[in-house]
């Protein structure tokens, strides 16, 4: 079998077999493919596509590239979830106390944030003590005992996806559905779970901006995931506005903590009860109503909240601080934003919202970037709401006083103000499973 | 300017500027830019082509990463021509004395035969003493005097041609008709001449196999060079069979004596009497049947064979080869192939016979192997013939007696017998000016 042959097969418009697919992971992990090649077959796929059936066969030998998490200990109630990335998007904080409360298995490894979208790893490196390394054993006997566990990506998993990724982030071939389909899902795949879901979001600050594309995504998604034996079901979810109040590390955990404890009644909630009742459904097999019954009770009797103590202590992390929320370092600088005329805000840039947050200090623009974890921005008013000249729309946190002037100029340039109120739109517009 | 745009906004379909394709080339030249970049911005051109100015672009820019041939000494004299390669194309060595007996001066560096095509280069090797390596001055020098000389490519030519070509060769962006015209073109450019005339080969052993496709890239190439400011014309001639009767080096030096002889006045001579006429046109500037009047006097003259005479001898060669050909060392083994039935030849697979001339020693499966000059095919019954049981149709000749049987079965399997006469085709398809 010949490298040239397969990328003439996929420029071709041909479906490749198994063995093609298999023989061009093996190869490029090992290095005897080399990159010149596994570029221009991405670009052909780009173009040309790949089956379902491919496309779950290039998700299988990517995730069996490296290590596999295996869980089977856990039985079917081994549960995950996975977001495309947003901004202010700390659902995993709340949904998977929720759903350990109620007896599932989360066994989650999280990434960074890196541009204009936030990291769990980073939030959760904001609470002093928390580890986000575990070994192998620590992390599964947490789950055992706690029922849940979130530490950073670790070991030797999917080394086909972190080679072909890096090479697709500058060749042009990151936009190609096959390609990021199994990228996500090979990930998934070797974390183990039994039951995944995924939040696609979808909007100005999203990966995918518009409905049509976040629907493509997710149902390709939901099939690859299904066609590799696992329970998978996706949200597609607004990112036309951050997600809740707060940008930056500890202040999103601490609105986390907030909806914990049923202080808040917001659209963060409303996403986080979804997400927790479709992971719910899927781990111990319930109507999605009685799932959202069971969600809710968590979160009023308390019972997420003390899941969620039980965990970060179980990590090394100071729980004195989930309590006392004020615990947490506050910027040494901060800058009110208020509107200069009366009206509606008609539409958040959410992108430029979270590299305003970069700005600040709260997240990276090169990998290398440290992270002040108290900088962030605190929002007051978002799409669609009525402002009057002088209310307090934003405010800036950060230990750079610098980085005020800019930041501000960039969150005034992304949340628009005019006179004409708009149409409201939905928070969630699809589920599919 | 980031090599990573320049690939997305191709990608996009955009037409790349001026100085996205010079950045790309003189990057990719000077080993800045990767390979894995430069092999997935031709995937991405080959699904989404170039304009004519971006490929007019490249073509110069490629012509520009080595030296170019200097040759204004000639004026508007200078001519060159290009085959696209085919099987026993040895029209070069015809063409040239010719137009070089009527005032032109040709400057040719031609290439060696690698697959089923053979290469001017080594058929000029099978003459004695025929040097292929001039220095700069000494072709000059040469051209001056005999009006002609054909060397192989030399001196640091093209160098951003050599280094991408490898790279399509092994990542399946060879068939792209803007990377194939700037390939070509960029060494013509390169080469010198202001006179260009391309024989566009169509048919079963060219690398055009359909009429369509050989229109595209010669109408292509003509817009190409005309765009770089040389005057340049093209045939479209047939493949679909061996040009003239002989395949193999010195077999086909000698057949090429006989048409300057005025001795054969076969398919061969009518293709090479085309493309002088057409050289001759456009260097002489004189109407196309005058140019052809010209073109049949030299022949018939004998000036033509004379100015052969006078070039090889020039380069070293051993012209008593010439004047009695029977010198030519003959092959040890020979075979003749006679016919099982009766019937018409219907159709010749003229790749396969190429490759039987391949299999006798008269070419090279790969850059490194050795060619035996007496090796080869002799042809006597070509499509459209009828033959009957027991006529010879070819002969087979070779240093290497156990090639004959698998060259004879690849011979036979290559040209179809049946009872229908198959219609005449045009030997001519076409003329591009």
């Amino acid at each position: 079998m010949r490298m040239y042959d397969i990328i003439e097969n996929k420029r071709n418009g041909k479906e490749l077999t198994g063995e093609e697919i298999e023989f061009f992971i093996k190869g490029y992990t090992d290095g005897i493919i080399p990159d010149y090649q596994a570029s221009a077959f991405c670009m052909a796929v780009y173009f040309k596509g790949m089956t379902e059936k491919e496309t779950v066969i290039l998700t299988k030998a990517m995730a069996n590239s490296g290590d596999i998490v295996d869980l089977s200990m856990f039985g079917n109630l081994s549960a995950d979830k996975h977001s495309t990335g947003g901004v202010g998007d700390k659902t995993s904080l709340i949904v998977a106390p929720i759903v350990a409360s109620l007896g599932a298995k989360v066994t989650k490894m999280s990434g960074r944030g890196l541009g204009h979208t936030g990291g769990t790893v980073d939030k959760l490196e904001s609470i002093p003590g928390y580890k986000t390394t575990l070994s192998g054993k620590e992390f599964i006997s947490q789950v055992k005992n706690v029922g849940m566990a979130i530490i950073g990506q670790s070991g030797n998993l999917t080394p086909a996806d972190k080679k072909l990724y890096a090479l697709r982030d500058v060749t042009a071939t990151v936009d190609s559905i096959p390609l990021i389909v199994s990228s996500i899902m090979s990930k998934k795949i070797a974390a183990g779970s039994h039951n995944i879901v995924l939040d696609v979001k979808c909007g100005s600050g999203a990966f995918m901006k518009t409905l049509e594309n976040a629907e493509i995504l997710a149902n390709e998604m939901v099939k690859i995931g299904k066609g590799c034996g696992r329970n998978t079901a996706a949200l597609i979810t607004d990112m036309d506005m951050p997600l809740g109040s707060a940008i930056g590390n500890s202040l999103e955990v601490i609105e986390a903590v907030k909806v914990l404890k049923g202080e808040l009644d917001n659209d963060l909630k409303e996403v986080c009860v979804a997400l927790a009742s479709e992971l719910i459904s899927l781990v111990l097999s319930v109507p999605h109503n009685e799932a959202q019954k069971m969600v809710n009770d968590s979160i009023d009797s308390g019972k997420a909240y003390e899941k969620m103590k039980e965990w970060i202590s179980a990590q090394g992390g100071d729980v004195s601080f989930i309590e006392n929320t004020e615990k947490f370092p506050k910027a040494e600088y901060s800058c009110d934003i208020l509107s200069e005329i009366d009206g509606y805000i008609t539409s958040m840039d959410t992108e430029k919202i979270g590299l305003a947050s970069v700005i600040l200090g709260a997240g990276r623009e090169c990998k290398e970037d440290s992270i002040d974890f108290s900088a962030g921005i605190m929002i007051y008013k978002k799409t669609g709401e009525k402002i009057y000249k002088g209310d307090k729309i934003a405010t800036l946190f950060t230990n750079n006083k610098s980085s005020l002037e800019d930041a501000e100029k960039m969150y005034r340039s992304a949340a628009c103000i005019s006179a004409v109120k708009p149409e409201p739109k939905p928070l969630i517009y699809k589920v599919i499973r």
